[in-house]
């Protein structure tokens, strides 16, 4: 089961064009066809994509300033989803209307809330300003996956793949992979910390940097439901205080990465790893990017084979490793939450549609 | 549920060729998997595309005169579809035999009835002769759809999209789309009539025709179960008694389309757009032609679109609107009609493919 | 149901290299994905290909000496399927293997028994030292098919498609086909005996052999299970005691064909067809092995056809011809030798697993 009552990103700002003869983004999320476009204010909506009338995709139609209208048989609706207008005929009945999600536009990421809508807290959506800080640069990455999302975050929630996964490109430090990362529970994900005090820095850095010694490097990441990777990791002189929250002469990203799920068997991966060092240096910035989609062809490459093989034997029970831990523990906690939200469907069916549009 | 007593379009007469060394047309209606071929008279046969023996298909056959052989085994099969040869055995068993439908070849079209042979009543086969009157004229045309056909019966009983989706090919005469059709019930149908009395003639006629004035206007749709659509439509002087039955120096069409399911999901269009103006000229024919191919396209990029998202949730609930009238009341009697065939399969059923054959 | 409890063919000795960099070849069987490897002495092991952490394929692994490592996670298993290495922990739980399938390379051929190892007798495996004899010579073929592999049984067991299927390959001799084939039934399979004395040599063989007069042929098919076709034909001078036993002067071929299934719905199907003649003449091996091919292609060709058309309707039922003698035994041997393995499993649901390994 896909949870329905979260923030989901479902696109980067840059897809939603502003443009007046066309700029209907159509994008399945959680197995609900979307259509996402621009009010002539420039504000983010998001519908159903199915006409209320006989389910043509509303993604063929029109924008008409702060309407759209259909363009099977013509019936227009107004941003809230309400229909306002069908061709041949003067009433309009009540229930002629769209569901609308909500949506939030923030640092150039679309956010959509599939479920409840009274559930919506923007309180919610978790910090990414570093995707448009002027003291941070990155690009905007866009994969897809087809498989279920959920094995793409036992990767990411995994650091033991590295060394074999990508060993020339994000794994191929050994000594730092020595020190052993901490595992904690958050209230809606999990945490992984890995602190080195005092080793070489990483070659690539360290051409930037010019550091005269040695450093101390971390790897912070908040892996959160339902999908939202954030990761704080840099390095900086050894014994400069890193560790107690000074960041001094530190080379700093700031990853952030969304898997939002298509279906039950395919994935949206938006990314991007901005970094605060160099940024006058596009080359620098177009090296990071290229790197980690190199990476993260690597999961790709394997993750799919790994589906394949699952999907041969249902029944397959793996045996878990140590290395586990975090994936384990978020595995648990979005069963848990899947399972609070099939118990609230269940005691109130029609809530949700009710409560949307 | 497709219906299966009713007379189907299986193919243009000039698919199935006199070929002595091919000739064999595989094609798939309601479902059932069907071999078009002549005998040595011409006459065409129509067999289960599949051997009695071990299911090979007899498309792969071999025509001998009146005669088709099986080339996996060499079953030799009489026009009846009676088994007459087994090689390197002497005796026939009666149960080798591959049923054969009725079928009737009338103005370029092939008619097949894949239910109750003893149903099979040729006159309710619809008049379509102006598709070889020497006073008509038009070209052959076929499409496919990769959907249910009761999509496109519902787009072609629905004028209210005509000028949403064919803005420049059908829709474009809005003062034409402001008269109100009226919808009758027939027999195995509906009917829609329009007519506009006074108006200004539609561009394309009147380059060819030059009337001195305003026309009346008119188009009479026949919509016939299992899906076939008939046209008259046309225009001519004003008051010289069009809508009284008099045609006098009137621009006619008689459009012919046949809908045929291939299977629950897929469709075969067979249709032509008999002119009676203009008739030495070809260009003219193409043109119209043209114009039909190209509404078409329009057609099938919203059916298939919509049929995308209606899969996408099979519980979707339509709203209907006034312009559903036409398609609402032929929906009915096709459900009608299918109950009707499932009552009678349920109470006898091995009486279809007994009579088979 | 496929049989789990036989030999069957898994690889050409060929496509399984000793390259320490990569020689992992990835092949599903019986529904089974199996990964088959080379350790350093150059024994053929098969795994199943499925890592026992998190189910990602051994097939994307490296080897390492006598072990193969996941290029997931790390984990080593040692020639027995034994994990013996988990990066990062120091133990290994017991638990923590992947299955090893018994295998047997002989003659150029790598058998593999997918179902209880306690029963793999390797007396079972039927003599082809034809393949790799060097009085013998032949070229190893490959090809797949995309349908159950009991229809190309069907179809090796059934002289009678050989006139209308292979006119100009292998069925053109008329005089040769009308001496009726004997069907003996063999405690794992089924035999086809047709010989044929005093008559004109084929072509082909006349061409290369040059006799004086006439001669006898022969034509001895044992089909053994789970799809093993093995092939005595040949002819020699008429009178000379061929059916007897002496073979003089006999341009004799050993056919040796496998099919193995890959999945219900496919099938692996390896063959080659010795020959001792012209053992000098490369043009004449291949010229024999691309004779066989073409009539592959075309037996190929129907089959699939023949599987398309019997999917449409599950519940088709055949009318069986004399012809049909020894499919008919075939498969009841199939079907009572599947009956047996389901009751056994029944029995001892676990036992299969715990064996194995």
């Amino acid at each position: 089961m896909l949870l329905r009552n979260c923030w989901y990103v479902a696109a980067w700002s840059s897809e939603v064009t502003s443009d007046a003869g066309g700029g209907l983004l159509a994008r399945t999320i959680v197995n609900l066809p979307v259509v996402l476009w621009r009010d002539a204010a420039g504000s983010v909506i998001a519908f159903e994509d199915r006409c209320c009338h006989r389910g043509a995709p509303l993604s063929r139609g029109r924008k008409e300033g702060d309407r759209l209208r259909c363009m099977y048989h013509g019936l227009l609706f107004d941003r809230d989803g309400r229909c306002i207008e069908i061709p041949s005929q003067d009433r309009v009945p009540p229930q002629a209307r769209v569901r609308r999600f909500p949506v939030v536009e923030r640092h150039n990421w679309i956010w959509l809330w599939p479920g409840n809508p009274a559930l919506a807290d923007e309180s919610l959506i978790p910090d990414t300003h570093w995707l448009d800080d002027p003291g941070w640069r990155s690009l905007q990455g866009y994969t897809h996956y087809r498989t279920n999302y959920l094995l793409i975050c036992d990767n990411l929630l995994d650091l033991a793949h590295l060394p074999y996964v990508h060993p020339t490109t994000l794994g191929g430090d050994e000594a730092y992979s020595r020190f052993p990362p901490k595992v904690e529970r958050l209230e809606r994900g999990v945490r992984i910390t890995r602190w080195a005090t005092g080793i070489k820095p990483a070659g690539f850095a360290q051409a930037i940097m010019n550091w005269p010694g040695n450093v101390d490097r971390w790897n912070i990441y908040d892996f959160l439901v339902p999908g939202i990777f954030l990761m704080d990791s840099g390095m900086q002189p050894a014994g400069t205080g890193a560790q107690a929250g000074h960041r001094l002469d530190a080379a700093e990203f700031r990853g952030c990465q969304a898997l939002t799920p298509e279906t039950e068997d395919s994935t949206h991966y938006f990314f991007a790893h901005p970094h605060n060092f160099a940024l006058d240096r596009p080359e620098v910035t177009e090296a990071i990017h290229a790197n980690v989609v190199k990476a993260f062809e690597e999961d790709s490459a394997m993750i799919h084979a790994q589906d394949a093989m699952l999907k041969l034997d249902p029944g397959f029970r793996m045996v878990p490793i140590a290395a586990d831990a975090a994936l384990t523990q978020y595995r648990r906690l979005v069963a848990k939450l899947a399972a609070a939200e099939a118990a609230a469907a269940a005691a109130a069916p029609a809530a949700a549609p009710a409560a949307a549009g």
